[in-house]
């Protein structure tokens, strides 16, 4: 057994066991029915291997994870343009924060926030349908994870579509800027949708491999992006990927990094490992708790830190 | 010729005869005297050797830099309870931003931020009389360059101690909240005279080897702080490092960095090297404009982001 | 000719031939139509006389200033239970700030920004359908002018609906917070059709005469309000009447106030008599330019600021 | 007895022995050691007569209601540029808050918040050597009152002076933005001292008489200042007297007022009298809670609101 293998197998089995677990996102209501005793962990080697314990075939809601996904994507289809849209500073604020929007005149401070998010998504609707939009963004995960079975959840997209009410608020307030350019209900729709996309941790370890090789899929060798742009998302990601708890994730961590509300974490060893992670329970800044412990072991252990080995 | 001096050498080359030179702080006087055609680039590798070119012998006044190196005498002499006084997460606001001090009620989010570090400042006089705590910082300077020849320039601290309303201003805000817990003239006395330390960029880059080298001085051996500790004050440097251009740098080069505004940058390529650079003429965030430049050059030549090689 | 028709008559000609006009608001596209031209004057005595001159006749969307009387319906619907809902401070602020709604919780600072009015519109859709609600609104007003031929210009409430986005998100934004507890859609129905009533200056000045007398309707005699009432509905106009311009009214005119959008101003004389006036040009804090002007004229001759004779 | 008489008595009576009386200020140290049992009020009329009753001899600690007198110095000497310094809008923030400061490069929102005040007396500070612009201020209170034993608490000043770390970080910040030009040291010094003049209410009450009428003292028939300038200083009394509770105030008393934190508030009742009141106990927006409650007594029983009798 490798020392990835044992580090897995041992962190998942403490976690598995560990009583805090944090709460459950509860504002959006289909995401407040999850066991909070799930755990997960997967681990996508340079070989292309991907070595998984605890709940590693059950699939979670992504959430804001998607985000690293859209960001690729919309940077595929136009480039630097993006950078136009939005920023890519820290933002210092919670995730929903729509002062700094008001301050900056509708540009959010990076991709990574519900604004700038939904930002990115309104610019893939400049090029594509609604639907189509989706059935890009949902196929590009299917292609990176190679698994065509890789869903939306349709119901945690219509909890969502009923409660957003702050993204509701966000986007409008863009419009109102002109920074959100499409019918707005359009774009929330297809934002909740991709925000709703389910996947197990196996998939999503899988799927961020390019971030931690170059821009290259490991196992093909294909090429998703350059190697410069891969870098560039992975710096983005660990600045902004935690909301106000970026520094946080950084210093204890140590490794780029994205959160969802639904749980999970993805985060990037580059020249090394894609990683995720998965445990619904949150903690004050809204990431999961078990999985930034799970992340800080495992990290400390392989001396994968981007700081120093 | 190394890889590394060939770098060194030709970006150097390539500064010098930058048209674009960016513009010389003007808000503290005796700084707005400096000859903005400048530019030195100093590498400390891990075989203890240091490769420089430029003005590499021209001492410039640090600033900003410094707080580095007080932030890791402050964590070496009260360890974590530093974390209790400042936070650790991006500010999203220039370096002199009061607002969030007022909504966070006088704790600075990072130590990097002038508010920040005054409270380290502040913290460091709670054990030792502004004299002492001075030579004491002046002397970790000057055993981590090993070379006694680094000093303050009196006349830098003289003119800021004249004119820094606005760290004023931030020092007695805290005061009001009770974070500055010190006389708020010895806590700016000895602030203004830290940042006021004048050394070459040979200087600098091999003072900063401890951060790339889990702690130890590659030259000696001796550790100056735990590996541990290292990677976290990197992790602070890249997310909280160049106040709101922090997202920019980290996107940019790729690497943890500190810039002060008389145009020196710190930054570290973890297990590679300490890299030292300046340039007097400033960008619109504060930060170095050739400096960040060649930075960007030299990391992208050399492989060395933390993002992937 | 008593002194208030000679007022009324060379005033209203003074403004009719002034060449700066400020700018007609274009954000409501059918507001964007409207003649600058314009000016209409009209002062309801306290014998309930109302004296009037220039385009003293023709209908004006009266906006924000419809925002008085959904308050005082609201207060008589429910009491000083609507003090739970909206503050009376004036806020500082643009008319459409979210900034201060995110600090506050969801609670806007008072009743006549626009997030404030949203609220009480939201309030008085808890005992009405949206369609009652609006047929109680705009038959109030036609009580409170007499005159049944007040009416809902539907253009201008079309053209809203379209383009009304920052007030979408403010309603989003309070949903989301809970101080918004009704259907979003339809609390933004009736606040954007009650902000288009249209009426003349002869009939908003009538319509606001109770403000001036104590509560009571100086023809009738009828009361609207109690004295104590009227007098506390007087002075959030003055403070907060127009939004971050309100000191600067106050200083001016020196009379409680409030001004919509499309140019209209009802101000209120306490004892003496209600006025209103009409010129669809705005200045920069987006109240009637003309309108201010009159006002500070009609007052200063007349000896009617309540700041002393 | 008349009317007015009987009211100042009996609302005397009522507040000696309410047993609610708010809590006295400590953040200077000085005014913690007042005793909250005392009341006092004193109303002087048109006809020049002062009505006084509590313990209407005992001087307090005036603080904040010096900037009305301040104030006035200051337009007097060079008229309008004062509103170049400050504006005169309502701030909807507290007393010392600095946020809004920053947000528009320290030009304070109006002269009766701390920024504000601090910049008025700084313009004093222009045309005159500290030690006699404080003899000029002293000068006119005590030629407004007709009274020349009205003096400074000299502990109160120093007791201000070591602890008034906010109003430093006020003065310094606005230092840096260049809205303070003087020395700030000496501005302050000015600042504190104004703020530590002592009088009674009867002194207090006389000393506002001449914005009740006109700008002409009543007793000698002397102009102070114009009938138009009387009522602007009034308007900006009401809507920005008492920092975020001025929309309150207005609301529940209906006069211009200012108030201080040693528990004195002057209030102006145009055209009928000026009226002083004392009680050391303050409510949570730091404004007198008796003499709120005692204004809002008075007011409502002569009918004097400005917004209705």
């Amino acid at each position: 057994m490798s020392e990835i293998e044992a580090a897995v197998r041992e962190i998942a089995e403490e976690m598995r066991v560990r009583p805090d677990r944090g709460a459950v996102a509860t504002y959006i209501p289909e995401l407040g029915r999850v066991d909070p005793g799930q755990f997960a962990i997967a681990v996508a080697t340079k070989d292309g291997e991907v070595i998984a314990a605890g709940d590693c075939n059950t699939p979670f809601s992504i959430q804001s994870v998607s985000k690293v996904f859209t960001l690729t994507l919309a940077l595929g289809m136009m480039g630097d343009v993006v950078w136009q849209r939005v920023g890519r500073e820290p933002s210092g604020s919670p995730f929903n924060s729509i002062v700094q929007l008001e301050f900056e005149k509708g540009r959010p401070r990076n991709p990574f926030i519900n604004a700038g998010a939904i930002s990115v998504t309104d610019l893939i609707l400049s090029k594509y349908q609604p639907r189509e939009a989706l059935g890009e963004i949902l196929r590009f995960l299917q292609y990176l994870a190679d698994d065509d079975a890789i869903y939306i959840d349709e119901a945690v997209a219509a909890s969502e579509q009923r409660t957003g009410y702050s993204n509701r608020a966000l986007a409008n307030f863009m419009k109102a800027f002109g920074t959100v350019t499409g019918t707005v209900d359009y774009t929330l729709g297809v934002y909740f949708h991709h925000c709703a996309i389910a996947m197990t941790v196996r998939q999503l370890a899988r799927a961020g491999s390019f971030l931690a090789h170059l821009g290259r899929d490991p196992v093909t060798g294909f090429s998703v992006v350059s190697a410069e742009r891969a870098r560039r998302i992975n710096a983005v990601m660990l600045t902004c990927g935690h909301y106000d708890g970026s520094g946080e994730f950084a210093y204890r961590v140590g490794l780029p990094g994205k959160s969802g509300v639904g749980g999970g974490i993805l985060a990037i060893a580059p020249g090394k490992a894609s990683i995720a992670v998965w445990s619904p329970g949150l903690d004050a800044s809204g990431n999961s708790h078990l999985g930034r412990i799970a992340l800080e072991k495992l990290t400390q252990r392989m001396g994968w830190s981007v700081f120093g080995a």
